[in-house]
């Protein structure tokens, strides 16, 4: 009998959406790499970027919880939320991650630290090891500075973006252009393009490396849009404008889930995010374009459940991927 | 050949003493205990009681810390105190145990998930699982109120100590009791005698179960006086002091260090301490006593090191045991 190599599969983004994802790949036999976003500077992982100088903790955070295979008390522990006092909205984890940067003086080794104890299935890679500031330029031309503007700023929802970049260049982690270049698939999303994904392929050689790679992208459509950043998207508006960051027409599939979200739910979404909300298939636009749309249910029946002093965490989303779903349509395209 | 049974060996104390003889303590094959006291409440330990709820952490930590055979970095981690913001002057260590009593439920369960993280040789015990608080009652009859006053309360220093009681009555930890009671060896010390040592004696069922033990007592005598807690006292007052507090005369050994520290840190002792800081053996008043006195080089000659953001540490002692020197001489007392 041949055993048959383990793909290399390696993931894009940040947030939930990739917590998603990666809890449901870690369960597939593949060698699973996740890349993830250094933008954020919101919650709790804003305030130990400038109060410690470190690099941000959350995104990475997520993804060891998700990779994780130790104790529902070491991944609770993980997430734990501090409720009063100095500590008060400080994740554990984020302070685990940032006192062993300051330790070990090299945040990668923190990661691997805590992967270790946490006996994660993958890798967890940071894309830049540097301090990556996202600006956010509206379309009347003012500039926010900051990642958490995405959350928070009511400007935006009303004038809209017309782009972001890094108020500074930044390096790519060394680690995740060789995962790129070694990939034989790499998966795009679910998650916040703007807040989330896009930030990632402005690090300076990622969206270069992707588009030189052989391996297969696959793009997993987000499920609703947000005012102000993707109003009124389809699925085609999302690809270009992963494309247009990317720097070349490179995505080769899109799953696109098929099943809608309970009607007060999704009412609920249309109230904050307008009536567009839904991502429609966009069956029209994308004939003739260089990816495949692939669809089925990818939607969780789950509501998600969010801690009390986790004031970001209460803004999140209600409509997700499912992870077992998620999963094992990307394992079937393998 | 018979493979000789590890002797059981119970300490009692806390703080940096504690430290010291656990850090020698390990490197022997002996079964090893150490029951710390939960009385602190100054520093960082205090404010996380005071703003989470949550029992003492520091002297756990340091029990950890000491029995642990993980990576310097771990160990590193676990004392590592932050410098800025809202976490400064905190130990991750007592963060990551604060935390762990939040999420598990249990301050046991946690001591034990990080005992096994830290790979310790040996187990660590609070004294109590119960919310202790030390009452200090002065030779005036003045009451202040929390261990941390042993430290920084001049009126001590001026008035002196007439005793120690708990606020409110505590139940020992079942484990501590059980360990007491199985114990070879129990090696009380060495540490502050009202901040460190005696209020294990104050919880419920110790003080008896030390009395009642067959085990051979040890106490490894303090180098060092304390002005307005053990002003000019000699090993005979410590021992004294000792059994007041257990009920009972029970010591059966007592270490005394005979080798002097280097004249300049005598001196900074006594322009603090006052002029008998220096602790004298007793020769004449030990005779005819039941306890034997061992009289050896026990002085550590490496000057300790503290870290700028914790205050308390800068006060600490820089004449201290050798936990070589130290652990030789029990183990040859098994």
């Amino acid at each position: 009998m041949i055993k048959k190599k383990r793909k290399n599969v390696v993931t894009i983004g940040g947030g939930t959406g990739t917590f998603v994802l990666l809890s449901g790949l870690k369960k597939y036999p593949v060698n699973l790499s996740a890349i993830l976003s250094m933008a954020d500077d919101g919650g709790s992982t804003g305030v130990l970027r400038d109060e410690l100088g470190v690099l941000p903790p959350g995104d990475i955070r997520q993804g060891l919880v998700a990779l994780s295979e130790s104790s529902q008390l070491m991944r609770n522990l993980m997430n734990y939320r501090f409720e009063n006092g100095g500590l008060e909205g400080h994740s554990f984890g984020n302070i685990f991650l940032s006192a062993l940067e300051k330790v070990g003086g090299s945040f990668i080794k923190g990661i691997e630290e805590v992967g270790k104890i946490l006996n994660i299935r993958g890798e967890v890679i940071p894309v830049s090891e540097e301090d990556m500031r996202l600006i956010v330029k509206l379309k009347n031309g003012k500039i926010l500075q900051g990642e958490t503007q995405l959350d928070h700023n009511k400007e935006i929802r009303r004038i809209g973006i017309e782009k972001i970049y890094l108020k500074k260049k930044v390096k790519a982690c060394k680690k995740a252009l060789e995962r790129v270049k070694k990939a034989d698939i790499i998966v795009i999303g679910p998650g916040d393009l703007y807040g989330s994904i896009l930030p990632n392929f402005l690090v300076e050689g990622i969206a270069k490396a992707i588009l030189k790679s052989k391996a297969k992208i696959i793009y997993n459509c987000n499920l609703t849009n947000r005012k102000g950043q993707t109003d009124g998207f389809g699925l085609a508006d999302y690809v270009d404008l992963l494309e247009r960051y990317l720097g070349g027409q490179r995505i080769d599939l899109v799953t696109y889930n098929l099943r809608r979200p309970p009607r007060q739910i999704l009412e609920r979404y249309k109230r904050k995010e307008g009536k567009g909300v839904w991502v429609e298939s966009d069956d029209e636009k994308n004939k003739g374009r260089r990816y495949k749309v692939i669809k089925a249910d990818l939607l969780s029946r789950k509501i998600a459940k969010s801690s009390k002093s986790d004031k970001i965490a209460q803004t999140r989303s209600l409509i997700r991927h499912d992870p077992d779903k998620l999963a094992k349509l990307i394992f079937s395209l393998l």
